[in-house]
């Protein structure tokens, strides 16, 4: 089956454009968490959000939260690895899974954390984004995990299974009970070190770590990573105003598309996105 | 004193910019009905608007309103009836007052009406916005007032005060009690009529009515007659993503961009707008 469409992201920007897919009756796939924006969720007060009076993030996101039940919108909780042009359509590969969808919105967010040296040229050759996918790979071996959310530790203990030593780089505060063969380091992963496939990890000491293969468990790959062929400027997704980008069917909202970082203006151009959408999907 | 910036308009796009004047600190005209957006109370049922589920169209409104109070937020209840460019600034005809201000956010949504044929051309010669302005020009004659909105008529009855006769166009429903010289007309104005000075009212019969002076009291004037050298294409405000206009220092956002005409849009940019002009004030 071929979806009219997948909206990548659940915060303000994807649920914007899910809310107006779904009035239009679309067959979409909505990929994120389910706990919707970590940046709503942590900011303390927000008062230029038109309608909320001085409410805080959680307030917020639970409001968005019960709109999402309320509506019966379904979220797809994988993180999308890339997506390909197939023509017509696109391929989503997400965790394990591949879908298509003749349309994408990209609601991916400002990602916090970049690519490290050395990680875009090697993934498929030791580099990997999905534990599940890949993880049998790495049987009996030695592997670096490098997180930025403990929301993902049930993948790293289903890494530690497989592998024989697991060096885990946290990005973030409060690491939970993990295996014993997984070593919590308190180094920083500087690059991934190789010629054709991974061979180590460099260490914040200069150091040099060797492994077989590195898992990077991020909320969202880099834009680069995930559809290289996107115009981005400074980092941001180059749009018009009709929230298209250079691709053919591809449209983004929300800070992926740059300053000002607002969820007005997120919410904004979820809306437009979807309307765009409609307009394509009917031509 | 010449304020920061001028917000024309009390919609949602208003709102929005004027929650990030405030919060920047900006020193701010805020132009439009107190009632806030007619177009949202209306609104039966609202399902794409982040955060509110299924709403009424008087709820949304009443959190607008509630946001508005607690945030102190005053707003200056006058139509404008003319932005002239004074150079380094903008001057801002309202009522009968003049304004000045250094930057301009357009937020005048989608007028409803058009203007009638032959009223462009006679402003200022027999066409008149503002019957505080213009109201001792016609004591005693005999006059025409076009209205779109109840809540102009305080300013019917303080031209039936002056005028002898007052030919009353009322394009809504429930017209009020209203002194015995006003003759509510049944029959639509078609067009006004005369050759250097207004002469007469067109008539939907093809009649003609004789009057000195026609009053066109509506919730916005055209915006070919508000700023004619802002650039517009069919009907809507051409901007570019950061919602400036063809014109330095003035900004669009909102239903008066263009389609889709949503509130979530409306929200996002009149929040880009007053970023825009935050830094618009900060060069």
């Amino acid at each position: 089956m071929i979806y009219d469409a997948a909206i990548i992201g659940t915060g303000p920007a994807g649920l914007s454009a899910a809310l107006n897919l779904q009035i239009h009756s679309k067959n979409f796939l909505w990929i994120g968490s389910r706990s919707l924006s970590d940046k709503v969720t942590k900011a303390e007060r927000i008062s230029n959000y038109p309608g909320f009076t001085d409410v805080s993030g959680e307030e917020l996101n639970a409001a968005f939260q019960n709109q999402v039940q309320a509506k019966g919108l379904q979220i797809t909780e994988q993180m999308v690895g890339a997506i390909m042009s197939m023509g017509s359509h696109y391929a989503i590969m997400a965790g394990s899974e591949f879908y298509e969808a003749k349309a994408i919105i990209l609601a991916t967010g400002v990602a916090n954390t970049g690519t490290l040296p050395g990680e875009q040229e090697k993934v498929g050759c030791g580099v990997s984004y999905c534990a599940t996918c890949d993880g049998m790979l790495y049987r009996g071996k030695t592997i670096a995990v490098i997180c930025n959310n403990a929301r993902f530790e049930h993948e790293v203990k289903y890494l530690a299974d497989l592998a024989e030593t697991v060096y885990y780089f946290p990005n973030y505060k409060g690491v939970g009970n993990l295996p014993a063969n997984v070593k919590v380091m308190e180094e920083k992963a500087r690059g991934i070190l190789g010629e054709k496939k991974v061979s180590a990890v460099e260490l914040s000491s200069d150091e040099e770590l060797p492994v077989d293969g590195v898992f990077c468990l991020r909320d969202s790959v880099s834009l680069a990573t995930l559809l290289p062929e996107v115009q981005v400027n400074n980092g941001r997704i180059v749009v018009d105003r009709t929230m298209a980008t250079n691709l053919k069917g591809v449209f983004a909202a929300g800070d992926c598309t740059g300053r000002p970082y607002q969820y007005a203006k997120a919410v904004g151009e979820g809306n437009v996105a979807a309307h765009s959408v409609i307009e394509y999907l009917a031509d």
